[in-house]
């Protein structure tokens, strides 16, 4: 197998971007990401995005973006996993590398979500679950969340103070992020009082409506060497897995199978356990889905990353420091691009870049990338060499 | 690098299927692949579909997908690029046997298109286009093509003629694939005196609008060679190329700079020139895109791809088939599945499993599969080896 590095990243500061367009913000991160990797074309480019037909009447976007950028002419693909679009990209782009097909890959997501109504974009979101068995039936994505965190919190006794802790954290570490959409702290009487969206999950229990882009490099090893990019960020595993689409077929709402096997995955690529993670980005579109990761990859047993979180051991200073960037929850959920933001916020925490939010001495990171209730998940692993 | 064939194939019958879900559809045609694949087991899924969201309010449509199948839990991944998300989901099949990540992947696409008004389908395919410059501005893709047929009649002298032989062609090989949406024989005075749709393009010079599937397994040579499935068929090159996504910006509209490129990188990579190819599939959305893609490739000289049509070079014992199948006009153009579609013709032309519509002597065969109005291009060169 071929290693895989990334050599350069770029992400614009998200938030409700009325000014631009959706090219317009995917080509200033693609920028930025080849500046940052210092090199003079790309090979191929995949982009992540969840709908840009819903979205922006913009299908076909990876040839739009690529001539956007100006690289028309190269291999540019769109891929679409829901909320894990971001991640898939990225996986694309590492299979591309391994393959002997390009070696220097341009991998990206981009969502712009306020070009349409509030009611239009909860039916954007929506078509990422099973639109027959759910969406026709009334359910939102909210309400899908809902569901799962009663379940959580009538077999574990899981609190809404516990989801709290996760937004309140989250946000702590989002001020320090100069990108974040909605850097402000806040508390967990803020969380508990503020308006319920779907029970028990109040409006400062879900990610935002956010307009954003993120880029990355990623090229073959070799290559890497050939620049003399210091220091080496590498991909040493990844996961990616399905799971029953619909919150019926599912034998336990509690757990995330499709986090949990593409965790197993890319633990066994690594050759890593959880105990050997420095630094996770996890998929906290609500704050009981950090929880319920965290549990299905096994950093906390079951029921246990509620009270860890309270207890302080998922933040900066932590056991295991959780979304260092502010996760979905506060740098904003562009949904196509977060899963290449998650990858860029590792790899500046692995180079000693993240300024106020740096993890100290973190040396092997990983991500966790969700689409919908959980019917898709990619994960990775990346170290320092 | 790896060496990748395929090893099954499976398509229904397309048309109007109103009866049927996505779901089912696009299970009845993986089922088949699988079977005629002989396997026991897939390791990954890409499905190729241009608007899941437009369509059916349905993203995340690889992971329903892979659990209406059965196979939640495998990696699955849906890849668009327009019209040429087919093509496209099985190039990255083929790179993800290359990079070793998978041994058998499934490899399809689909389209359900006629849950929606004529109007909201015109409007789902125009996404394709630049929506900013081009679709608000009131463009179709008849009216794109259009634009491109009349700028090939001015340079070169093509007549309405010329482009009405390219259907009467198509609609006779169409007559003679069991699974073709419109069979029917038709006359090139049936095309003159059809209905105008985008002058000069009538509507016997369009494809249609179809529901349908198309699927295949395809595989590393060894495992290939273990199953003992013969004759075997292998993928000996591929190209993957994108161009300026709206008119305006191009140079010369008589020509298809991403058809260029992605088969000039298909035949460097298998040693070909297009002197070796015994049978084609082409992207026939309109008959002027034949002839143009014919050109584009330098099967026949800018401005001879008409008169060769008319004297019969292209059609099935002709010097050069193409689209055996019926292609596009005949067989129908579920966007998504299309891609897929004529590699499942390819192979069986290379098997000798064509039936009425067997090319003599096949052991070369190729595919071109275009996003658009030409923003994308993925071609595919397979031979008996």
């Amino acid at each position: 197998m071929r290693d895989v590095a990334i050599i350069g990243v770029g992400m614009n500061k998200w938030g409700e971007l009325w000014k631009q367009s959706i090219h317009e913000i995917f080509v200033e991160a693609a920028l930025e990401a080849i500046d940052d990797a210092g090199v003079d074309h790309i090979d191929s480019m995949y982009v992540g995005c969840m709908s840009g037909g819903l979205f922006n009447g913009q299908e076909h976007l990876a040839s739009v973006l690529a001539d956007y950028l100006g690289v028309a002419s190269i291999p540019a693909a769109r891929v679409e996993s829901a909320c894990a679009s971001g991640g898939l990209a990225v996986k694309c782009g590492i299979l591309d590398v391994m393959s002997g097909a390009s070696d220097i890959v341009l991998v990206g997501g981009v969502e712009k979500m306020t070009d349409v109504s509030g009611d239009a974009a909860t039916f954007a979101l929506a078509t990422a679950a099973d639109q027959e068995y759910e969406v026709y039936q009334g359910v939102t994505f909210p309400g899908l969340y809902a569901m799962m965190a009663h379940a959580h919190m009538h077999k574990y006794g899981t609190t809404s103070a516990q989801l709290a802790a996760v937004a309140v954290k989250n946000h702590a570490n989002g001020s320090k992020n100069p990108l974040a959409q909605f850097p402000q702290l806040i508390t967990v009487d803020d969380v508990l009082n503020s308006v319920m969206i779907a029970d028990p999950l109040h409006i400062l229990d879900c990610s935002p409506i956010t307009d954003g882009a993120a880029a990355a490099v990623i090229c073959s090893l070799e290559t890497t060497k050939r620049i003399d990019k210091k220091p080496i960020v590498k991909f040493t595993g990844f996961g990616h897995a399905t799971a029953s689409i619909a919150l019926h077929s599912r034998s336990d709402l509690t757990t995330l199978t499709a986090t949990t096997e593409a965790g197993n995955r890319a633990f066994k690529m690594a050759g890593r356990t959880p105990a050997d993670i420095d630094v996770i980005e996890v998929h906290d579109c609500f704050t009981i889905a950090e929880l319920m990761v965290l549990e299905s990859l096994r950093f906390f047993e079951p029921g246990q990353a509620g009270p860890a979180t309270e207890a302080g051991l998922t933040q900066i200073d932590g056991k295991i420091p959780v979304n260092a960037s502010g996760g979905l929850k506060s740098k904003g959920h562009p949904v196509g691009a977060t899963g290449v933001a998650q990858i860029i916020e590792i790899t500046k925490q692995l180079r000693g870049e993240a300024g106020d939010r740096q993890v100290k001495n973190a040396r092997i990171g990983m991500t966790q990338n969700m689409g919908g209730s959980g019917g898709s998940t990619v994960t990775h692993i990346m170290e320092v060499i």
